[in-house]
Formats: C-alpha cells, structure tokens, sequence
C-alpha cells in the first residue's frame, strides 16, 4: 500500500493535524500507540488553519443529511491527519479496526448510519477491503465538542 | 462449552446474520476479527426476514421497559447470530470482554442500566459467570438507527 | 510510581468501590481483566456510602459546567476504586489507553471537552505524561443511569 499517494490519485489533501481547539489545554492525545494497536480520539472536521469546521449543528434540524455526511468525511480525514503525525506514515496501518460514529441528531433521526457510511466508503477505497473494513456503530447523540455534526474515534492495527 | 446445544436448551433461535439494512449498502464489518479479539459491530433486533424488528422508539414515551428489554434480549441474539456466522462455531469464544449498550431514551431517562440487564444476563447463563462476564457501559442516546430501541456493540476474546 | 503515595500526596480518599446499585444486580464486571488489558465499566461519582452521588440532571440545565466537572473528577476516583479492587494494586497500570467520557448533557451543548478535562488532568497528574496520556472522546447523551451527569469507562494496559 501507499496510502498517501491514493490520498493524492483521489485529489484529497490531508487537513492540519489536531492541537489544541481554541481556548482549551490538551490533556489526551489524540492518537494513543500502545504496542500494535493506536487509538484514536474523537475527531471532528477540521478547516485548513486547523479549527473545528462548520457548518455546525444536529441533523437536520441543523445541518442537512448530505451536509452531516460530508462532515463525516471530512472528520475521517482528520483522523488520517493525526494517524499521519503520529505513526509517521499511514502505511504502518496493517488494518482498521473499530470506527465509532457519533452523530449530532435530534431526538429520533433514524439515519445515522447513512450519516457515517462516507467515512467507512473512503477507507474502504484508501486502504481496500481487507485492511480498510471494520467494526462500526453509529449512534446519535445529545450534543458534540464546538457542536459538530460528527465526531469520529477509532481503532487501528499497525505493522510490527 | 457448547454454547449451541446451551441456546437449544434455553429454546432460543438465533436470528438471521445481519447482512445489508434494507435501501443500505453496508461498507462495514458486523464482526472484525484481528488476530484473538472479534469486535462486533452495532446490531439491534432483528426479525426472522433478517430486518430490523420493533417495536421502535425511546423509551419510556415510545417503548416501555419491558419492550426495551426483549429488544435487548433480542439484540444479543442478533449479536451471537453474527458471531457465529464469522467465528464458525461460538465456541471460539474464550471471553466476553466488553459489551456497550446504547439506549434509544427520552432525555434524563435514568434506568438504562436495567434496559441492559437482559443481555449481560443472557451471556452469563450461555457462557457461565467466567467466559460471559464483561465491562459494560450502558448509555442514554439520542437516536438510533431505524429507531431502534437498543443498539449493542461488544468485544470477545477468541481462543488461540 | 507510587499511585497511592501520590493520592495521598494529593489528599485525595478513593471512595468505596462499586458494589451492586441499589435495587439492581449486577450482572457485569466493574473491571474485565483479559491478558495485559484491563476495561472498565461506566462508573459515576459515588458517595461515601457506595450510592451514586449527586448533584445529578444534565449540563447545563440541571448542574453547571463546574458541578459536572467535579462529579468527572469524582467518576475517575471511582474507576481508580475499582481498578485498586480489581488489580490489587494500581501500580499494575503500565498505561492508560482509552478514556470516554459521557455527559449527561442538553441537545448542542458544545463544552463536553472541558467537563472532562478533569478527569484528564487528575490521570496525568496521578501517573505522569507518559503512563497517564489516552486517547479520549467525549460526548453528550441524552439519559445516563441514576441521571448522573458523567459517567466515565476506560481501558488501560497492565504490565505483563
């Protein structure tokens, strides 16, 4: 695999990886490597100058279907982006493990998963149907960080 | 063990295997086997035609907390019909490790925990209080797909 | 390390570690201990007493952002009861892997992140940047057992 140069065949470039959000310390990582497993922690869609990105709100009094859905893609790539910082290279990934999708959603919004499935459909296409499947539970919830649509956290294998 | 014979005992069938919901493709994993872990995707009640099975809705305003539980009950079932599809045989299962349970609920619905009762006690009478105990966590949300009143998602360990 | 000596350095008592909630069994494990992992369950501020402690409701409709971070530091101190019980001894932590923090919160309320900074900072404090870092989600739900305002579960790694 090279994933990097798919992520350049696709057109997609990679936003700045998480620091600090505005205005809050940091006292977790948001990649955690723990022998051959990493971590990830809830992720959100990030601009280009590194701040959580609208547009913002639940689904769909808030945001719509296909606004939440792009949300979600764009939060997958911000995992990728501290993935990237933290292991060096996202081809020490040998396979995905858990994705957990939380979706901002009004009381009832039965959609969740088609909310998540442009993140589980781009790993899939970045890192193939063997290392790129994996478990995945999208549920909706109360309320998100800076009330982003979507939040993503996961779990990878790497390499030995 | 012999947790097939044990659900005969019990006179209880299994579902059938979750395969795409219905109008969804399905770019995930019900059940991720790395190395000795099986993680198992959000599966909720299903109905012997393989869809999603009501009742739906939160509880307590749409299902009440007995329907809450039979889903549940049923959402275990779901979970062990999927295992058994990607494991071959249960009885690959060495431990249960973790179990989530995430509750369709109405805000401030306090009770989640009994909501959730019916599944860790299935998996103690199936696996016996070593192999079938497990950390859970069981939470209020929002929204759940398909309405669904319980979602559980779970982690096994697998023998070598 | 010392986590004891620490806790005491702090002065801070764990509380008693959780036993059955009142008028409810138990059919889980606080902590699930598989080979070099231990998962905790969802665990809530407790009382001297063993009962879940108040203030209780959402954030911020029924307890202030600072009300809800003191019951996240309180819920840590009830993980670490816990893990003390389960493990003999906390020094067994070789590391924290994951935390996930769930606040009982009201529909959008965007400062998840900073209800569970205490958690955070109290583990990083008590273990050190290195063993105490984690990967951490946290989000807002909709309904949390005994409508406490955070519960907190966890994974950590043992040394072998």
């Amino acid at each position: 695999m090279d994933i990097e140069r798919r992520l350049a065949d696709l057109g997609l470039d990679l936003p700045p990886a998480m620091s600090s959000p505005p205005g809050t310390a940091i006292p977790f990582s948001w990649v955690r490597v723990i022998g051959d497993r990493a971590l990830v922690s809830g992720h959100g869609a990030v601009d280009p100058d590194g701040a959580p990105s609208g547009p913002f709100g639940p689904v769909p009094s808030g945001v719509s279907l296909e606004q939440a859905q792009a949300s979600a893609r764009r939060a997958t790539l911000a995992v990728l982006a501290s993935l990237q910082v933290a292991l060096g290279d996202l081809d020490r990934i040998s396979a995905w493990v858990v994705v957990n999708g939380f979706v901002n959603a009004d009381p009832g919004y039965a959609r969740t998963t088609l909310v998540m499935n442009p993140c589980s459909e781009l790993l899939l296409e970045l890192f193939g149907p063997d290392a790129g499947s994996h478990a995945r539970t999208a549920i909706g919830v109360a309320a998100l960080p800076f009330d982003l649509p979507v939040v993503i956290s996961a779990e990878v294998a790497l390499h030995p």
